[in-house]
């Protein structure tokens, strides 16, 4: 099931991707190119992080195909992405609580320590975003807007806590996503964010 | 023949990315800096995406020298460099040529499947040019401007074509960077470029 | 003593995170992850670079907690950051020669050649840092003010030249950090920078 899910989810996020690149004016290339970084960003970036190689997407080229196939496809429906906003946002979801459950699996696979688990969950959760961003030049919008990331964490340790205390896989995934997909959907529709810190420059910082 | 360019297209890099520290008012050490990461950062992420470690430059030190040579030769002359303007354009051509032959060659030998092979082949092609812009905190160019990251793109195709089909290695290195250097000649000369997307804000992609 | 300086060191450059998040009005998790990428970030990316797995902090979570902890606690006492300027600028030079050894170590014990262990240095000072500013969407301030990744270019030099002629490692680390310290808290004081390469725009690299 997580194997189906993930591949709606990275074919979401590869076309949160291109929108981000159309809205930079960039080229087909361009969109492609940031389409499989979003959608595959995260991933590649745990496993260099973890050694985990070799890197998941070079031993499944459907995954290049499907994320950049995606990013040009959304060329040809752009116009109509903002009636399919709430489809598109719940996808999205799904994709950050699958991307999260994925990454700690594979750090608990590798046998790394609890925390660094959760790391790998949220990496792989929220650094196609980030990826996404630095590429587009602006400021990454998981760290700033609705909950999104702390949603990433929270479903780690929820995902982990289960585990730990023994829950049957099949349950503690539905568990996981019932949770992850309200906490996001709830966070957006009540606009639910973290509290933001603002600090004015001095000049150390300047 | 393949080492020979290479070395002049580190160079010619490692010079676009003094020039373009420059424009940033950056001191020497960025220069030097973003000298090396623009010459020797596309294959750097080559090697860390397919775990081919040690990464090249750290077992070829005269790399490290030369790129950063280059760097800070390049203040000297930046006041000439209007001028060296259409034999600069020549050497970057041959070094995205090169630099894309060379990245398909490292997947190869590692047998990486053919569309990884075509990803390794770009990523050494364009992400030194992507890091500089990162380190300069603007768009990435190679993803906006005259047909350059889709020059990679044709080359690694006709490359690795040409390898399917048995062609000799020297008849198809010749091939390969008259097609590459023609086309990305071509695309300068006539402004070529591909197909923008673009997209207006909506509230998701805020 | 290099452990204890560490420790002191990642929680100064995750408190300089921390801040650089708050002057972009990041949320608490913003604020978390930029100081632990900031504190663990160099040393991050030198490992990556080097092939040096498992990567440091993946083997010490009380890293994790540490710079997370640390970065948190910096919105608390914010307001008297401006107040403890000086302190923070003494650890923060700590910092960055504990971490420029540290990083030559690593790369001395991998059996690279000594350009490469000096790039392992300089990577494992500065790259936190460049990281932290990529992530703030700035220029990395590193290479544009007073002496800084110079100071630790001079130590990766001075320490590995004491090594070369046989230099107890305990005298090697004093005066490695006299130097530093000296160096460092001189270029602030006296305002001593690099020259600056400053280059106008030219078609090409528009």
């Amino acid at each position: 099931m997580l194997t189906y899910i993930f591949v709606i989810a990275i074919t979401a996020e590869a076309m949160s991707g291109a929108l981000a690149a159309g809205r930079r004016n960039m080229d087909l290339f361009g969109v492609a190119l940031i389409a499989f970084m979003t959608a595959l960003g995260g991933g590649t970036v745990r496993d260099m992080l973890l050694g985990n190689y070799p890197v998941v997407w070079t031993q499944h080229p459907l995954y290049i195909y499907l994320t950049i196939g995606a990013g040009l496809f959304t060329i040809v429906i752009a116009k109509y992405m903002r009636r399919l906003n709430r489809i598109f946002l719940l996808v999205d979801a799904m994709g950050l609580v699958a991307f999260t459950i994925i990454g700690c699996n594979v750090a608990l696979r590798l046998e790394y320590e609890t925390p660094v688990v959760i790391m790998a969950g949220i990496t792989t959760g929220i650094f196609g975003g980030i990826l996404r961003d630095i590429m587009c030049n602006r400021m990454p919008q998981v760290l700033r807007h609705e909950l999104y990331a702390s949603v990433s964490f929270l479903v780690a340790i929820l995902y982990l806590g289960m585990i730990h205390f023994g829950i049957n896989e099949n349950i503690n995934l539905i568990i996981s996503f019932v949770f992850g997909l309200s906490m996001r959907m709830a966070a957006i529709r009540w606009s639910w964010s973290l509290p933001v810190f603002s600090y004015s420059p001095d000049r150390w910082n300047g």
